[in-house]
């Protein structure tokens, strides 16, 4: 099969590169693409240097499966005529997912939605595949009914830029940490990605403002889990916060059901399902981190709790690497679903 | 007036003691107190070092109010005995906090609970002062029915050790931190006061785990508000998160009401109340965080949005610097509040 990466130099396609190869993904001819600016950069795959080229309709032709993540206006302008031209585009922005046409999939959740042989396939976003991956086999359980999250997303998240302007401010804070204690707020260190200091703060934007005062990315968060899991009037209020995490992101749920479910019917459930990994043993400080998480094909998922009164809400925290499980290695698994079912 | 401060060597023992100072709170004496591993340690108050002396009634002796921050076991071994012998005890631990003969306090918020010269008062947990002071506004103007908190809590909520642990790390991982994007998790450094790794991550545990699966943390605040609000049925549900971050305790809320409240509302209450501060702007990317609320001495409240579909209920977020308004300022408000109403 001939694959291309669109957006090879990014930090989720590089994910995506390594993940092929790790997977074994059946790559006869590996086609790295990205924007001009990136072109002739070296990528490694199969023990062999390539060199990145610029993205087009001519460079993608032949290619059987592009996996995408270059932004939603690169994807945009080019996935409907690739998909037109043969090429099945596994998109990883945020470009097609609400539309009626595209499948928005989590292989362990509903590849239901991959039947057909769909020529483009949206990847969700990285936190809403951590908090959908750990909520889907308790609403297979018990009927969902609301959703409350707040999500601790790493700065990865962002690409290499974030990553470089947290490790950026860390440096110039060093050896005064300390002072941030009192005001300091004239000398802070601050970037473009973040817009205020993300060295030891959070940020409470990711994403633009829209009009009704949420961010695109809570947008998202509220958006998707209702397409994925086919509950289109799921109540949904999520809030993104950004913190100095590298990579993983974190989600705290509150999830409500439409019929009683105990903690330990809920341990069962994640146990039992695909793409999740119980972490839930307060007796023995056992939950879930970010980092724990880091470099795993699964989301962690622990801290169940019932809701203090209720016997039919949860609360519970969630965890996956926001560029594997939340991005390049779903991309992957989407197209193992693919051309394994054709 | 005679004045002593317990756990005067500590990270609130410190702030209470400058914001002694800086409050031009009326000392005549000033009397540092610690266990004896402390005692001998200088304390700097008024332009002069004070010798810490050890803990004991004997060294209460004449001691009109004592600020006190030196742990619940700490606090029930001898505020009971103090109070008696005259000394007005303001107790920063939960020891008292819901003992239904002592006001939980925050003079912003329930003032009334500090009529008829209470001699033991309790501070509330810094994350719940956080909550409650961005939430109590909006009560009065729409009528509480229940909370959803996730705390994003500084590493300074659990002392010097906190911080020092939180620096040392970053300072083992200097130079390797994109590594921690792949599992690498042998390498990672713990310490004693987080358990997990705590630089670039994020731990859900705050206090230790209850039999209900909630940690101490979680408990406090779903208790606290219900006491300090007069609404002792109102449902919380908490989840403490230690993220890495020095200073400034963060709080998203979920916040549902009897009555429909507006963003524009929600905002004028915030705006006419005291304790808080609005920085809540999206179309000029003004919200709180955690930084900019360190050093300052009121709870700051952004990102006010309803929640989709709904009229009476808001998500919010709000940061307050858990040393000082979360600790010890609201301790010296509490003291100033009862020597200026005899």
């Amino acid at each position: 099969m001939k694959v291309a990466v669109v957006g090879a130099t990014g930090a989720v396609g590089r994910e995506m590169t390594r993940t092929l190869q790790e997977r074994r993904f059946p790559v006869d001819e590996f086609v790295p693409l990205a924007s001009a600016r990136s072109a002739g950069a070296i990528v490694r795959f199969a023990d062999e240097d390539v060199a990145v080229r610029e993205l087009s309709l001519d460079a993608l032709r032949g290619v059987d499966v592009a996996l995408v993540s270059a932004g939603a206006s690169v994807s945009r302008s080019f996935i409907p005529d690739a998909a037109a031209a043969g090429v099945t585009c596994i998109d990883n922005s945020s470009a097609f997912r609400m539309d009626p046409d595209v499948p928005l999939a989590i292989p362990e959740v509903n590849p239901e939605s991959l039947e057909g042989a769909p020529r483009i396939v949206a990847v969700a976003n990285c936190t809403t595949i951590t908090a959908v991956l750990a909520v889907a086999p308790l609403h297979r359980a018990a009927g969902l009914t609301s959703l409350v999250l707040s999500s601790y997303q790493s700065v990865s998240g962002a690409g290499h830029r974030g990553v470089s302007e947290l490790l950026e401010q860390v440096e110039k804070l060093r050896g005064d940490e300390e002072s941030l204690a009192h005001p300091v707020h004239e000398a802070l260190p601050t970037g473009p990605v973040f817009g205020s200091t993300i060295a030891y703060n959070v940020v409470p934007k990711v994403g633009e403002f829209e009009p009704d005062g949420f961010t695109g990315e809570e947008a998202k968060m509220a958006a998707e889990p209702r397409k994925i899991l086919s509950l289109p009037d799921l109540p949904v209020v999520a809030t993104s916060i950004r913190v100095p995490v590298i990579a993983g992101h974190g989600v705290s749920i509150l999830a409500e059901f439409s019929r009683p479910i105990s903690v330990e019917a809920a341990r069962e459930a994640i146990v039992a399902a695909p793409g999740v990994e119980l972490r839930d043993d307060p007796a023995n400080d056992v939950y879930p981190t970010p980092l724990d998480a880091a470099g795993l094909d699964v989301a962690l998922v622990g801290r169940i709790r019932r809701a203090p009164g209720r016997d039919d809400a949860l609360a519970l925290f969630a965890c996956a690497d926001n560029l594997r499980k939340g991005a390049a290695l779903n991309a992957v698994q989407i197209a193992e679903y693919l051309f394994a079912s054709r």
